[in-house]
């Protein structure tokens, strides 16, 4: 029987010819990734382990990124532990204030996750390599431990829904409007332990880091893991960031999926999710009243590359924030920081009135940097808009692009740039 | 009998020929100043007065400082209630997230105050504006309600200690190494409700933000308030960033002073105060056994200036921050990063591996953005080192100037530039 590109990704990782749907399995990992929340649950587990030692120092990600710099007490804590263990087991990819980034957006820029590799990471958005043509996805931090010390994890294989992508993305439609387009429409359990397989003509026209935001949300489907296939844009992309050899997995044409939704990006209207779900969706066109706003975040592992800045900074160019507004820009690693500050981009956001934070998960989670208080509402570019999830219970989260967060800051209610005629043909 | 300059700008703001020390006061107020932590308790105190107007909303000013972007809902409330006031009483100066800076950068910078105010501000750093030769210092919540309202606050009037300075600073000596002298030589209740008034030929060799520095830091020696003459550079300052008129108060010839001391700036050396107090100070030469660090911030209302970020950015050019090392850099005010970033230092900053920060007190009470685990070590150029100031109860601040602070980046130890040849003759 024909497998998936998940499947043949982890049937090669089981040493195994064949594995199908629900079949339990053991795979060689390639990396196992930790935050500085999660890692300091993994290390103590791993102290009731008899093997002590890592599997493999190089293919170990420790990435301080959520509450670094450490925005408490507990935090630096955590940030400690995680440190003195890089330090004693001379983990190769530890990464600290300074060097670092939003672990999402860090590893595949460091050229640490290619195409046809198997990664699990103790963060929910782990799934964001699937970009590359890589199965990865978000574990619990005992299976991180396990990880770390076996090199080896254990799966179910999941079914998948195959994506049939086509058409080009037009005006200012972008990867996060298509993926919030398919939660709406398959809702956030939809893809359940799923692979959400990606493919088709469209796929050629999202740039990669419209793919990595895509990927990024394919757990706000309930998705096991997302996954593009490997064009001449992803291999491009991987030679420029990474040294490591890559492998390339096709799905076979008979390759079974429970479900296929065929999507024409060039029918995609801008999108946001209203709270308190990413799957309550509406186009810019189907919000008649004005939501009033109080805060926009623009950054994460979702949309914080260096694309979702230049679209954002394109829009407040010469703009100002709309009074009241706090307008709080993460560029989600240092490079992208320093890639943005070069190309003008940080200019165009302080000057219009935004402040540009270091690279952090911070509000996206309730962290830090940007808390609602009661009755506030924010745009974000983030991934979750759950209650309470940026602050006080009785706040709100409606997630967006950057482009639709960027208007709706200097308009100070959820706006598409369309609103003050600007109206961009893509180039991709 | 003769008065000091302080004395001079009480006398005429409470519409008296002559004051005395001991003598209390009523005085006019030119600016009242509050942040996200001080104004809710003086708002909320205000709300217990029979007048519920402010005595004039452009003598105001209201500055989202210390937590900010919120950094939880406590603080996301606290400024949510600033907010609402300063949009109620229309508030000409409210600096919320991306107009900002930390306030005592930004009211300079702003042109909010000059030579001859005074100024009352609930924070106990407000005595920085004695650089200008104003009378500025630290209230409580409720003397800011009460100036808020009425526009008028009590005063005893101080007496004065003289500080003559003379020569001129040579290789790393800046204006922290100047009050830390000072402070580790009459102690942090050296100048008990005293007025520090800065004189001599030694002053037309400290910068600007030297001078910033050296009265923002007058409190730490427990003074009332610090001021330095206004000469051309000051008037320059002024002419530059503010368009009021100000007004040049000078001690009398015959004004009395409780003490005088001389300091002679060619003599100083970089200095360094060890926990748990700014007094506890020795020159970077008595610094005899390595003092091994963990964190370095270079920024607050103390050292987070243009001229600050140059020093350090001269110093972390081409260099790299020590592994395992955090350096934190805050650009005191939106504009000063705009600055830092037009002249290369925030790009020099990012390539050592520093992270740059919004403009936020954040760690420096121990609030965010680099609070320290039990045991860790941070050189900082911040302006208290008490025990549990950044973090954890038994973690330690060392309080160095920028230059100090960037050369222990380098090295992961309390050191000077002139550790790695670099020797500079100041240009002032």
């Amino acid at each position: 029987m024909g497998m998936t590109m998940t499947q043949k990704i982890l049937a090669q990782a089981a040493h195994l010819d064949q594995v199908e749907a629900g079949q339990l399995i053991e795979a060689d990992l390639d990396l196992v990734l930790g935050n500085d929340i999660t890692s300091p649950v993994a290390i103590r587990e791993m102290d009731k382990f008899e093997q002590k030692e890592v599997f493999n120092k190089e293919k170990i990600a420790l990435v301080m990124d959520h509450f670094v710099p450490n925005k408490d007490i507990k935090s630096a804590e955590n940030c400690k532990c995680v440190r003195q263990f890089a330090c004693k087991h001379d983990i190769t990819n530890y990464f600290d204030v300074g060097q670092m980034g939003i672990e999402h957006a860090l590893l595949p820029e460091q050229g640490l996750t290619v195409a046809g590799d198997v990664i699990i990471g103790a963060d929910s958005h782990t799934c964001t390599y699937g970009a590359l043509g890589a199965f990865s996805t978000g574990v619990g931090s005992t299976d991180m431990a396990a990880g770390m010390v076996t090199g080896r994890a254990w799966f179910k294989v999941p079914s998948a829904i195959k994506i049939n992508l086509t058409g080009k993305p037009c005006g200012w439609v972008s990867g996060k409007d298509v993926i919030l387009h398919i939660i709406g429409m398959i809702g956030v359990d939809g893809a359940l332990y799923q692979s959400l397989e990606f493919t088709g003509d469209g796929v050629k026209h999202l740039t990669m880091d419209d793919r990595f935001t895509i990927a990024n949300m394919a757990i706000e489907a309930g998705a096991k893991n997302g996954i593009f296939p490997v064009d001449e844009k992803a291999a491009e992309y991987m030679r420029e960031h990474s040294k490591r050899p890559y492998k390339v997995y096709e799905a076979d044409k008979d390759a079974r999926y429970d479900e296929e939704y065929t999507i024409d990006l060039s029918k995609l209207r801008p999108t946001v999710a209203f709270p308190h779900l990413p799957e309550n969706t509406k186009t810019i066109d189907e919000i008649k009243e004005d939501v009033v706003i109080d805060q926009v975040v623009i950054g994460s592992c979702t949309n914080g590359r260096i694309d979702d800045l230049r679209v954002a900074a394109e829009i407040l160019n010469g703009r100002k924030v709309k009074e009241n507004i706090r307008c709080i820009i993460l560029p989600a690693t240092q490079e992208i920081y320093l890639q943005a500050m070069d190309e003008g981009l940080l200019r165009s956001f302080i000057e219009a009135g935004c402040v540009v934070s270091t690279p952090t998960c911070g509000p996206c989670l309730g962290g830090y940097m940007g808390i609602l208080a009661e009755g506030e509402r924010c745009v974000s570019t983030t991934n979750r808009n759950f209650v309470g999830r940026m602050g006080h219970v009785k706040s709100e989260v409606y997630l967006a692009s950057p482009a639709v967060a960027a208007a709706s800051a200097v308009t100070g209610k959820i706006s598409s740039p369309e609103e003050f005629g600007m109206w961009e043909e893509r180039k991709v």
